[in-house]
């Protein structure tokens, strides 16, 4: 995963080989099959973590807590997911916005992660507007962070600045 | 337009060709290429209006408004925008349900919204925070209550179903 990474900001995603991967890796092209389908995979949560840590924080808050009361460990958990991974998430992140077609999967990546939070949600007896719209601000806000985050100017870590988004979003809509 | 939609609804967008388009509209290929750049831009907004009655309801917004005071009416104007439009959003999301290319251009078209609202808080004086996580949960209320209104169980309009969301919002979150 180090090699790619190191290859795509490099030379470009769509520059390198999977060959290329395995030379800098000292493996075989047959080794880097075994753990990944293909060249984007290596760059995507292909086990899905952090949407099953987003999803699973949120089905273990207690029942009677309110939506927004869940929400806060879910997105902790998604940060926490994410926490000792900063020069990887910010090498990686080059590597996306110089590459459109990772862009359009990011955004699909992040529009499961709405539809998994909604349905947590309505789990817990929210309607389907109100699920559906809790759902995108919460992921909207592990956007935002995530964003500032890997910004080199920002020392904060990733909880903390999840945190803020959600309190700049209670700021602003209250 | 409408020929066009037809056919990727009858036939499926890839099987659709230019040819069978400028057929059933009785007009040449080379009148559809005046209008359209290719078979894509027919279902996407390509002049940008939608976009565009977001940011301009924002920016008209009176200059000491609360965010999220000025962001309503430019909801509002978003959802007017598509108000007569029911039918051909109601098949135009068909075919981009059917098609995972075009559910990709759809949410690259959403994110530049993202970005547009979030550069017009910005210029409101908002922290670079509070202006994305704003624009996000304004965007995600508008991708809610449109999924909403093309539902056929709903009868209300878009506007009335992007002011509901904006409220279910503003309940969850305070």
């Amino acid at each position: 995963m180090a090699a790619a990474l190191e290859l795509y900001d490099e030379r470009g995603f769509e520059q390198t080989t999977v060959a290329d991967i395995a030379e800098r890796a000292g493996v075989t092209e047959r080794t880097f099959f075994r753990h990944f389908g293909d060249k984007r995979e290596v760059l995507f949560d292909r086990d899905g973590g952090l949407q099953t840590a987003f999803v699973e924080a949120l089905a273990a808050a207690p029942a009677d807590a309110d939506a927004w009361t869940a929400l806060a460990p879910a997105l902790d958990a998604g940060c926490d997911f994410l926490a000792d991974r900063r020069d990887h998430a910010r090498r990686r992140q080059r590597v996306i916005d110089a590459t459109p077609g990772l862009q359009e999967r990011e955004l699909l990546k992040l529009a499961a992660l709405t539809a998994a939070l909604t349905a947590g949600l309505r789990g817990r007896g929210l309607s389907e507007l109100a699920a559906g719209v809790a759902a995108e601000a919460v992921v909207g806000a592990f956007r935002v962070a995530f964003t500032r985050w890997i910004d080199p100017a920002e020392d904060r870590d990733l909880r903390t600045v999840g945190r803020a988004a959600l309190a700049e979003l209670r700021a602003v809509v209250s």
